[in-house]
C-alpha cells in the first residue's frame, strides 16, 4: 500500500492543453488513389495539368458551322449548307468544314476542323445532302472552347481543402489518380488491467472481470476525429508485457494512448517507459474527471495516459487530445455548437478542481431547456450516453442554483434534447412501444425514481407501477397489467413465497423498483398471514438486491441464486420455472405542463396505436 | 438523326420524387463487428443482458468492512480492525470480512463476502496485521452494486440509433460482438459513353476523350449519404456490354444509377433492358439541370438514369437521390442548412422549368450576403466547385432582381461564404500567397472578368496586369512584375516577335487575360515598326487563342503548336526554349468597401509577409 500515488502539485487545464497542442502529432504527405480520396484533406495545391476540355467540344446535337456561313439565316430564309459527314463524340473528325458545308455533330464530339460554331438540331432540317439552317449563330455559339472549363496552368484547390464529391469530380476532370492527402495519424490504444476481457469473450464476474470499454470507445473517437486507430492486445498487468507493448505502439504510430489500470504496478512501468526512452511532461491535471492523465513521450513519440474510467477517458480524450488529432489530420474543428439551459435542480461541487459535468436536456413545456446533471458514479459506463453535453464549471464555482442559466457545449452540433424524456419502470411492453418513437429517451432508473423526476421538472414522462406511490401531480395517459412472481431454479423446490423462508438464496430488486414493492408488499401480507411481524419474515429470508428487471433472474440463471423475483415474459427468456404471485399495474404519466410536447403527443399516440391508452384523466 | 428524342410530356419535380420515394431502396438487417460499428445505424432495439458491474465493485482503493464496524469512528477515536487479507482488481476474492475485520482492496476489485462498504486510502492508517479505520461509513458507501451501470433487461438502445464512440463504449460494456445494423445499400454506378477515360489513363484530345467525372463524383456522392458504391468498369456505347453491365449491376446492387452517354444508341439499350427486365417509371422531368433523368427498375431493381453532364448529374442525385439514400442507410437527413442572400446581379430565365440555379456567395463589406449565380457553361465540371449552394427557382419565376433576397440551399451545413473572394489573371506568385490563405476563394478568369467583377460587387480582390485597364475603383495592395515571352518548341527557330509572320502555329491567350494583351500590344508594336497596319500583321501570323495561363505552354510540349505565349516559368515547367518579350505588372487590387474585411486583411498581411505588399493608396 505504500506505493499509492498522489498528486501534490496538479497542472492547471490549460497546461495539458498547451503540453498536448506542443507535441506536434503526425505529419508529412501521402498520396492515395481517387477513389480513396473522398472525405480526405489536401496536403498540397493541385493545379491543372491539362485544358479541359482538351478540345474544341460541341455543345449541343446539331451541326458544326462556319458562323459567317448563317449570317442572315432565318425561319424565312434559311442557310443551305451542304452535309459533308457527322463527328460523334469520342471520335476523331475525318472531315473538315469548309465554307457554304456542315458536319453533324452530337454534343460532346470534337468541333470539326474550319467550324468555329454549333447550330443545335432543333434550328434545322435535314435533306438529302444538305440541311437547311434556319438561325444564324456567332462565332463560338454552342462551342466550348478548350480549357474553359479548366484551363492548364490554373490553381484550382488549395492545400487544406477537404474533398467532397464536388472536389472529386474536378479531380476526376483533370485526370488526377494520385492525390496527396494529409495522412491520417495513426493512433495506438494501448489498454491495461488485468480485469478487463474483450468483449465478446466469456466473462468471471466472481473474479471481478469487466469488458473492455474504453479501447473500443476511445478508437471510435480516433476515427471521428480523423486519427486511424490501432488497438494493440490487452497486456494486463504483466510488466514486460506492458513494456514491450508500449514500445511496440510508439515506434508504429504517430500517438500512443493508454488507458485502464491506474494501479501503482502499472503506473510504475509507464513512469519507467517514459523515464528510460523519453520524457515525462505532466502528471496530474485539476479536472474532474481527469485528474490522473499523463502526458509526455515513449521512444520519441507522443504519449497521453488516459484515466481508467470511461467517462474519464473519454471526456479528457474528446476535450483535451480530439482538437490536436483533428489539427494533424487537416480536419476543420467542427462548428461549436452550444445551447443555454437553466439547471433543473441545484449542484453542488467543492473540489476545487475546474469541472467537466456531463447533463442531460430536455425541453420544459414553455420552450425553456432544463439541464440536469448526470453522474452514476465512478466508473458508470453509461453516464455520457444518458447526457447531452458537458458544462465547463470553473475551478472556483462551487454552486450552481436551480433555475441558474449554464452553456452546454453539446457533444455534436446535431445534439438535442429528446423528443420526450421518460424515467420509470422498465418494462417489456414499454421497449416495444418506444422502439416506435425515434428521438425519445428513456431512463430505466425504477418507478419510484421516474415519479421523483417527474416531481422535480426534469421528466416528461414517468413510468410508475400501483405498488409505488402515485405521481402527485400529472395525467396518466396509458397503461397495463403484468404478471410477477418468482423465478425458479433447478436446485431448490419453490412453489409459493412461503417456500423462501430458510436456506433458499433469492434474488430481488432495489427499493427504485415497483416490481420490489410488489415483493415486499407480498411478504408483508405473509407475515400478517402468520401473525408475524414483516422484520421477523424479511430476516428470515436470504435476500440480495438487484438493479435491474431481469437481473435477478440472470442471477438464477447463472447459478449466483435459487429464486429470483422477475416477471413471467423473463423466466420464459431466461428459460426457467415460473410461480405466478400477482398481477401488478404499469401506469404511463405525463408531466402536465409537458402534455403538449410534440414528443408526449406522439407517446400517447403510440400507446393509443397499441390498444394501451387511457381515457385521459388528471389526478388530484 | 432520325432517333433524337424529346421530352413532350415532363414530369413535375414533385413527381420525380414520389416516385423515387416509392423505389424502395435495401432493407433488411446486418450484422458487424463491434469494431466495424461506430457511424452505422443500429436495426434493433439492443438489451442488457448482463449486469454491468456484474459484481459489488469498490469503487475506490482502500479497506472492506463492514458498515456497522466503523459506527462512531472518527479523527479522534478511530475503529481498530484486525486485517483479513488483500483483493485487488481482476482477483477472485479468497477472503471473507468477518466482523472487526477488513480487507485491502484496490479500485475495481469484488467487493470480497461479508463487507458491505470501503473506507477510502486516504482515512486509514494500515498497522501490523491491523488498520485503523478514521472515519464511519454507511452501507454500500464507495461501492458500485452490481447492475448499478447497466442492469440486466434494460432496454439500452433503440433502432435508429447512430453509433457515436459513447454507444460503441456501452455496447463494449455490454460484450457485444456483433451489432445489428441498417445495411449500407450497395449502389452500382454505371458511366457509359465512348468518350470517357478513367482517371489516369492517357487521353486522346484530339479523339475527343474527356475524363470521366461522373462516376467518382457519384461514388463519393453515395458513400457521403450513407451507401456503398460500386463502380463497374465503363463499357462505353456497345450495346451487348452494356446490357450485361446492367444486368449484372440490378443483380448485385439496391439501387443502379447510369450516368455518361444520353446518346440515341445508350438510350436504346436503356429503354430495351427496362422494357424487357422491369418497367420505365419516369422519363424527362421540368427541372434545370436534370431534363432527361429516367427512373424505373431493371430486373427488380431501382434504377435511375442521370444526365451526362457533371453538375446536371450530381445536382440530380443531391436533389432526389441522396435523400432516399440516407433513409434506406437509416441516416437521419443532415439539418437544412440555408442562407439568406442578395443578388449580386440580375438574372433572367425563362424556360418555364424549375431551376436549381448554383450560385457562389460573398460577404459584402456591409455585412449582406451576396449570391452570383455560377455557370460555366453546359458540360462543365468546374461549376459546382465555385459555388456554395443552390437557389430553388419556381419554373413562374422569370426574372431575379439585382439586390433581392434569395435563400441559398448550402451544399453543407458547414459552408459558408469564402473569407475573400478573388477573381483575376492567373500567376505563379499569387498561387504561391494564396496557399497560405485557408479558407480563400479564387476564380481564375483572367485581369479583364477581375476587374469586371470588382465594378459589379462581387469579387473583393481582383489581381489585373497593368496591360489592361485598372478597375476603375478600388486599392491597390500588393503587386510584383514577371516576365513573359513566347515559348519555343524544338521543331522552329524562333527568336523573337517577327518569327511568328508566317507559317508557325502559335497559341496565345483569349481577350480575358492580361498576358493575351501583353502579346497584342507586342504585336502592335512591332507593326508601327514595320508602318504596317495591326490586322495586317495579326492576320499574318496564324494563332489561335487558349483560356488559361500555361495552355499555349502545354500545347507547344505536346506538339499541337509550334509557339506559345507563356512566362519564363512556364517554359521551364513544361521543358521547353524561352525567348523573353518583355514585363507585365501584377497588381492585387481590393474594392474599396471590402478592405475592412478580416479576409482582405489577412490577403494584405500575407503579401506583406512575402515583400509583395504595396504602400495603400487609392485610385481616384
Amino acid at each position: 500500500m505504500s506505493d499509492r500515488r498522489e498528486f501534490r502539485d496538479l497542472a492547471s487545464p490549460a497546461e495539458l492543453e498547451s503540453v498536448i497542442a506542443a507535441l506536434d502529432i503526425g505529419g508529412g504527405t501521402e498520396h492515395v488513389p481517387l477513389a480513396a480520396a473522398h472525405g480526405r484533406v489536401l496536403a498540397d495545391r493541385v493545379e491543372a495539368t491539362l485544358d479541359v476540355p482538351g478540345f474544341d467540344r460541341a455543345a449541343m446535337d446539331g451541326y458544326a458551322v462556319r458562323a459567317s456561313d448563317t449570317a442572315g439565316a432565318g425561319e424565312v430564309d434559311p442557310a443551305v449548307l451542304s452535309l459533308a459527314g457527322a463527328v460523334h463524340a469520342g471520335e476523331r473528325p475525318d472531315v473538315t468544314v469548309d465554307p457554304e458545308t456542315a458536319v453533324e455533330v452530337s454534343t460532346g464530339a470534337v468541333l470539326p476542323p474550319g467550324a468555329d460554331a454549333v447550330v443545335m438540331v432543333e434550328r434545322t432540317t435535314e435533306r438529302e445532302d444538305a440541311v437547311e439552317v434556319r438561325t444564324a449563330v456567332t462565332p463560338g455559339q454552342h462551342v466550348m472552347a478548350a480549357g474553359r472549363d479548366v484551363a492548364a496552368g490554373t490553381r484550382v484547390l488549395g492545400p487544406g481543402t477537404r474533398i467532397s464529391p464536388r472536389e472529386v469530380g474536378l479531380l476526376s476532370a483533370l485526370g488526377v489518380e494520385s492525390v496527396p492527402v494529409v495522412p491520417a495519424p495513426t493512433v495506438g490504444i494501448v489498454s491495461t488491467g488485468d480485469e478487463l476481457v474483450p468483449p465478446g469473450d466469456p466473462l468471471d464476474h466472481e473474479a471481478g472481470q469487466i469488458y473492455d470499454v474504453n479501447s473500443g470507445a476511445v478508437a471510435a473517437g480516433v476515427a471521428a476525429a480523423g486519427g486511424e486507430p490501432r488497438q494493440y492486445d490487452r497486456v494486463g498487468d504483466d510488466k514486460a508485457a506492458m513494456e514491450r507493448v508500449l514500445r511496440d505502439a510508439a515506434e508504429e504510430c504517430d500517438l500512443v494512448l493508454s488507458s485502464g489500470s491506474t494501479s501503482a504496478s502499472t503506473m510504475d512501468v509507464i513512469y519507467r517507459v517514459l523515464e528510460e526512452t523519453g520524457e515525462r511532461l505532466l502528471h496530474g491535471v485539476a479536472v474532474k474527471p481527469g485528474k490522473p492523465t499523463i502526458v509526455g513521450r515513449l521512444a520519441g513519440t507522443p504519449y497521453v495516459g488516459l484515466p481508467g474510467y470511461p467517462v474519464s477517458a473519454l471526456t479528457i480524450f474528446r476535450t483535451f487530445i480530439a482538437p490536436s488529432l483533428r489539427d494533424a489530420a487537416g480536419r476543420s474543428r467542427p462548428a461549436t455548437a452550444t445551447i443555454e439551459a437553466e439547471m433543473a435542480v441545484g449542484e453542488r461541487y467543492t473540489e476545487g478542481r475546474r469541472r467537466l459535468m456531463p447533463v442531460g436536456l430536455v425541453a420544459a413545456g414553455d420552450g425553456r431547456t432544463v439541464a440536469y446533471p448526470v453522474d452514476k458514479g465512478s466508473g458508470a459506463t453509461t453516464t455520457l450516453l444518458d447526457a447531452d453535453g458537458i458544462v465547463d464549471c470553473p475551478a472556483d464555482v462551487t454552486y450552481l442554483d436551480e433555475g441558474q442559466t449554464v452553456t452546454v457545449d453539446l457533444f455534436s452540433p446535431d445534439s438535442h434534447p429528446p423528443a420526450v424524456l421518460g424515467v420509470g419502470e422498465g418494462d417489456p411492453t414499454l421497449s416495444t412501444v418506444l422502439d416506435d418513437l425515434p428521438g425519445a429517451r428513456y431512463l430505466t432508473h425504477g418507478a419510484v425514481a421516474g415519479a421523483r423526476s417527474l416531481r422535480r421538472g426534469i421528466a416528461d414522462v414517468a413510468v410508475v407501477t400501483d405498488s409505488v406511490e402515485t405521481p402527485s401531480a400529472g395525467t396518466v395517459v396509458g397503461g397495463w397489467e403484468r404478471e410477477w412472481g418468482l423465478v425458479v431454479g433447478d436446485a431448490v423446490a419453490v412453489d409459493g413465497l412461503a417456500d423462501l423462508v430458510g436456506d433458499v438464496a433469492v434474488a430481488t430488486l432495489d427499493d427504485q423498483w415497483g416490481l420490489g414493492a410488489s415483493y415486499r408488499d407480498a411478504l408483508a401480507r405473509l407475515a400478517t398471514e402468520r401473525d408475524e411481524s414483516v422484520a421477523a419474515v424479511s430476516d428470515a429470508v436470504a435476500a440480495v438486491e438487484t438493479a435491474g428487471l431481469e437481473s435477478p433472474a440472470r442471477r438464477v440463471a447463472d447459478g449466483r441464486a435459487d429464486v429470483g423475483v422477475g416477471l413471467q415474459t423473463t423466466a420464459e427468456a431466461v428459460g426457467q420455472a415460473f410461480v405466478p404471485l400477482g398481477t401488478e399495474r404499469v401506469d404511463v404519466v405525463v408531466a402536465a405542463d409537458r402534455v403538449e410536447k410534440d414528443g408526449v403527443r406522439r407517446l400517447i399516440e403510440a400507446l393509443d396505436e397499441c390498444g394501451l391508452g387511457a381515457p385521459t384523466e388528471t389526478d388530484p
